[in-house]
């Protein structure tokens, strides 16, 4: 589930262009935030052809993910909520979140990069234009919802997933998938389309 | 809207009992976390008596708001969402939330300790067991609310706060309150008489 287009073999000998290029894209996106990052000025720093970075990357979210160490990339999530019925959108989205929110490995590197932009405003700016341009504007504009009730979605399950997995608040922390997307579905069901 | 019962003038070359009170609580909190810590225990760091840490504190909730310099104490939250028509919950919590963080020396302190508990697991017991059995659960208890609605109501307030004042989503950061009460009032309503 990450980033990168296709993962060629380490020839013996090579250098490991594509971590140059995820450690230039680390470099880059501090400095300059997502959205005045580029392509063209990753390659840049990272002493590459920009032809070179796109060889690995589709796109500068799937760069974004990948640099972050972030195990999905909204490419990967937008279809799935944009796929079945509008009146399950509530139910996917919830289940979906809090199965891939389940395992440490998928978890942790998002609660770092939280971690960062609430210590450094300087990270705070890379992950809110992440967040906002390249996940909850792209589901509002596709699915034809106000920015503000994408935003009131993104609040509710990024409270519950802090609640359960960081702040560990009990009995959130324990309760079953089952449980919480019954509790939760109607409200993000009501912010898209009620 | 400090926690304590009365605010003696400071007597002239008197030592700042009160503030020594405080340091000692600190880091008692700190240490025993906040089910733990028992204002016997506070007064001996402190080197008093325990009857003077009661007459500067009414609680050990109000205690932990003051040392942690937090703005509002359970115990005066509480009773303004007991008061008033019980259809109306929903519109009060969510009307006092924004409002109380909307001054940037309410919020600040409350941001501070949650920063603590995102990078400090000590700090993170301190939090959590302040938040569940001073606050979450006392709710609950009193309006007859099962604890696990009352923690997806507090997540979503959570996350709101958060996006509005941390992350600076927009148009959650400047959406109105009135705008916001509309929203979400509906959510905090459903989970709590839902």
């Amino acid at each position: 589930m990450t980033a990168q287009r296709r993962r060629p073999g380490r020839r013996p000998g090579a250098v490991d262009t594509r971590g140059e290029i995820l450690a230039a894209a680390r470099k880059v996106f501090a400095e300059k935030g997502f959205d005045k990052a580029t392509v063209r000025g990753i390659a840049r720093e990272a002493g590459v052809d920009p032809a070179l970075v796109h060889h690995y990357f589709d796109t500068k979210e799937g760069m974004f993910a990948a640099a972050m160490q972030l195990p999905i990339t909204p490419e990967q999530v937008i279809p799935l909520l944009l796929e079945g019925p509008r009146e399950e959108i509530g139910e996917r989205l919830v289940g979906m979140l809090l199965r891939v929110t389940a395992e440490p490995e998928m978890r942790e590197p998002m609660v770092a990069l939280l971690r960062s932009a609430m210590t450094n405003e300087q990270a705070a700016t890379m992950f809110r234009e992440f967040i906002l341009h390249a996940l909850l504007y792209q589901v509002a504009d596709r699915l034809g919802v106000p920015h503000l009730r994408v935003e009131a979605a993104f609040a509710q399950m990024f409270g519950v997933i802090m609640g359960r997995y960081v702040l560990k608040l009990e009995p959130l922390a324990s309760a079953s998938i089952e449980e919480l997307v019954e509790l939760l579905a109607p409200t993000i069901q009501r912010y898209f389309y009620g």
